[in-house]
Order: C-alpha cells, then structure tokens, then sequence
C-alpha cells in the first residue's frame, strides 16, 4: 500500500517532467531529483521511464474507454449522450492535466503498448461516430457531415488540457455546461 | 528570383521534416540530403535551422493577423465575421499543414522572434474575442462565457492541421460550410 503510494507520487512527478520538458528529454535522474530521492530508490517502485509513459498513457486511455461504452450502451438521448462525452473529458482531463498532456504529446514514444493504445483511441472514435450516426438517423441531431462534426468536437475536447491550468477559476461542473451549450446548440441567437 | 525559389524549396522540406522528426532532431544536413544537395549549398540561400523556422512561423503568424485584423474592421455581421475566421483557418491551412504543424509544434523553438510571435498570437486572440464581446453587445449572437467560446473554437480551428492531411476528399470550401455551420449552429436539431 505505501509502495502503491510512492509509485503514484513517480508518476505524477514524472507526467508534469514530460510536460515541461518532453518525454525524450527527461531522464530517470530527472525523476529522482524531483522528488529529492535518490535515483536507485525509484527503481524498487518502476522499472524504467517506458513503464511510468504506459502507466500514464493506458490508464486514462482505459477510462476514456469504458466512460464511452457505458454512455454508448445507455438509454438516453443523442443529445444527453454528447453531453455525457463532454463531461468525461471535463471531469478526467480536469483530475489530470499533466496526465493528459503526456497522452496527447508523448503516445508515440509508446513501445509494446503503442498498437493497444491506438485500439483504444480508434474503437473510442468509433463508438462517437456510431452516437452521431445512429443521432442523425433519429433525427435528433442535424444531418451533416459526420467526420467534420467528430473532428470539430473530439478537437476541442482534446486540447482542454492546455485550457483548464490556465483557468483555474472555472469549475468543472461550469465548463461541462458552457461546452455542451457551445458544442451543441452553437453561438447563434 | 532563382535564388528565392530555391529558398522556398528549402522552406518546404524543412517544414516536413520538423513535423515528421521533431525541430530539435532535423539537421541542416537532413534538409540538403532530402534535396538531394550538398549541405554547403543550403548556406547559399539560408543562414540557418532558425531562419528556416522564422520564415515558416512568422510568414504564417502574419498571414493570420493581417486576414485577422481586416475581417474585423469589416462592416459585416458577427456570424459573418467568425464564418470569415473560419474560412481564413482553413485555407491558410490547406495551403501549408507542414507550415501549420510548425507553428502549432515548435514556435517554442524561436530564439529572437519568439516575442513578436507571441505578440502576433496575443493580438489575434484579442481581436476575436473583440469580435465575440461585440456581437454579445449587439445581441447578434448567444450570451455565454466569453472564454469558453473562443476556446472552442479556436482549439477546432488550430487542429485543422492535421485533419485536413487525412481528408484530401473534402475541398476547402466544403470544409469552411460544414465547420461555419456546425460551430455557429451547433448539431442540435
């Protein structure tokens, strides 16, 4: 239990390393020095800087995972199901900034964990394409073109990891709610 | 005029090659092999790495400001000044994706112009969030949280680059519609 502890604090400090200085650039040393331990005192909690990157990377790409098979297979509305996309992304990019810098900059540093992480990322896209398609189908959301209508929101909601540190004023619960009304019903009057 | 071709060929390869290796990983030597050149050669027409980097960044940086500053001095509707953003986005990045991940992946990278280039991108933000402050005064668009909105959009906006690669079937001008509609009016029915 405390090992699990310590193993949690390497991988934050490490998520926030990568962040500043890029994956490639950080060392195993840089880690140690960080957390003002030595070097060899990491490697009872890791194995190496591969481990920590996995870590990080498949854990929030799981989540995002399960958070979309259990709003895909839920018995809403197409409308409440984007709402509810919206909001995972808020609510997990917002418990871990760092975290989700590291998945969106660093994935491909990724080893034998690379193939899976893009399974994830790609069967993720297709369970959102399959709520728009099976939305405009049932006419409850406008007909449009699908890929531009995926690209526009999956784009925005990938880069709330750059946002949300710089807006530390705006609660979560206030963001999920001004972006669903942004994304969904537009600017227009 | 021979020379400036040639330099533009330069400008060219560099751009594909930063965002295919990373700016840090590319040398001038990479650029020359590429052409098929002796590295002596490229100093005919170009100082160095840096100066590759500034004519790809700050040609594009003003490129938007200029487009930037003339949609907002325009006597034009708030909904047709954030469609002519948006066209402004997609055909600038249509025209140059290897030159847009440059801008987007290493503006970090700029040694003396790294100030201006930041004083370009604040200034363009400042000018849009002029624009979506205005037509909130003039009741032309929704109330909302300012900085939600221009985060949204401009997140979409500044991904184009590597959307557009992917979709070589859908033309500019199909693009700037479906994203004018879908950012404007959202996807609800």
């Amino acid at each position: 239990m405390k090992s699990e502890t310590r193993k949690e604090e390497i991988i934050k400090t490490a998520a926030k390393l990568f962040k500043e200085k890029g994956y490639s650039a950080v060392t195993m040393r840089d880690i140690a020095t960080a957390m003002g331990i030595k070097a060899a005192s990491l490697y009872n909690h890791i194995s190496s800087k591969q481990e920590i990157l996995k870590d990080i990377i498949i854990s929030l790409a799981e989540a995002f995972t399960e958070g979309m098979q259990q709003i895909k297979s839920s018995h809403i509305s197409t409308i409440q199901k984007v709402q509810a996309v919206i909001k995972l992304h808020v609510d997990i990019t917002a418990k871990n900034t760092y975290g989700m810098a590291s998945l969106n900059n660093d994935w491909m540093h990724l080893e034998d964990e690379r193939g899976y992480y893009l399974a994830l990322r790609n069967g993720y896209e297709a369970d959102f394409r399959s709520i728009i398609d099976e939305g405009m189908r049932r006419n409850e959301i406008c007909n449009g073109n699908v890929e531009i209508i995926i690209f526009s929101i999956l784009s925005t909601l990938r880069s709330l990891y750059l946002w949300i540190p710089k807006k530390e004023d705006v609660s979560p619960q206030e963001l999920s709610d001004n972006l669903s009304s942004i994304l969904i019903s537009g600017i227009n009057k």
